[in-house]
């Protein structure tokens, strides 16, 4: 199968956040129209991705759940998993940890790195947490190729460097920094202030 | 001016960003070449964005930054500033409103909800605790329109229609559950586990 756009990509796990959540409550079948509406999408859109992945065994009843989810996990998931590292376990760092915890079986947060001594070598939010001097003996030991980082923004540039350096092939950056990355690293960056700012937009507007 | 669509809106919150990291650097001038390179695109869309907002005072040495900054304010800021309460304050909420506490004039974080007694009547991350009970009331005293819902997923429909009843007009939704709005209300989603998930696909698919 070809490499899907980014756009379709976020779309399938969206799908299977919210069909566990479906499953979760008690039902086993769901049709499109009622997936879509979750996702504030089309109906259109929803049967176009399934047909994108083959995915196609449409009932009467609507999709099968159940198999819905596997077929999205075969897709989306790396079949021995990934390992994942959170640099910077402030307030955003372990609220990143304690919320992904055990929620992706193919997807495990085995390390987190700090420079304060109160935080490193211990356990937080249930990983433990290292100095971010041994980053690149850790990130090699654990095979560990994504990076979340929330980490201050003074520091955001060295720490990608040296964490591509030592094995990282996809960040998430939350910090207020743009980072640049090589063509073989996945780049996914987040502004808060940015999404703050459009909800500010349009309730100034009027929507809102 | 008409109303923006809302990628233009990304957009401009992220020139702003990075000029003023880039007037803090101590430079006054910048091309858009120099622009779309600090946000990932081309200069055409810079360009384009800009004349959207009628701005097109380019000189040989490229937009004033300053004048750029002001302009970018008096497009996406409200005149008068708009109130925005955190709903959780755990650590995400914490960590956005650490993050976001004194970045932006014209949007003001001034007050936080939380059940927990622990937290409740007390300033945290600089901002004032409010028992979730008396929601309605500090909404309307201190006229809030913007929430950010960091709250456990199983409170984030009832808390949104509450919010909504007492004059919520726009919500940054950080909790998993998809909430559904009226059609004056504003609403943006995030889900880091999409996010980090797409990561891990372009990783596993070799961008990565």
């Amino acid at each position: 199968m070809k490499r899907l756009p980014g756009k379709t990509v976020e779309r399938l796990s969206g799908y299977r956040r919210n069909l566990l959540g479906y499953l979760a409550a008690g039902n086993k079948y769901i049709y499109s129209h009622e997936l879509a509406a979750l996702l504030h999408i089309t109906a259109v859109q929803v049967r176009r991705d399934l047909m994108l992945i083959g995915y196609s065994s449409v009932q009467k009843k609507g999709y099968d759940i159940q198999e819905l989810i596997n077929t999205i996990g075969e897709i989306v998931d790396s079949e021995k998993g990934l390992n994942v590292a959170v640099f910077g376990i402030g307030n955003l760092g372990r609220a990143v940890t304690s919320y992904f915890k055990g929620k992706r079986s193919k997807l495990n947060i085995v390390a987190s790195f700090d420079t304060d001594p109160r935080k490193v070598n211990r356990v937080i939010a249930g990983v433990r947490c290292y100095p971010v001097d041994d980053m690149e003996e850790i990130v090699r030991q654990h095979d560990i190729t994504v990076a979340i980082l929330t980490i201050p923004p003074d520091f955001a540039r060295a720490t990608a460097d040296a964490a591509i350096k030592a094995g990282i092939k996809g960040f998430l950056n939350f910090t207020t920094v743009p980072l640049n990355v090589p063509p073989n690293v996945y780049l996914e960056e987040y502004d808060m202030i940015t999404s703050i700012e459009k909800v500010a937009y349009f309730v100034k507007e009027g929507q809102g």
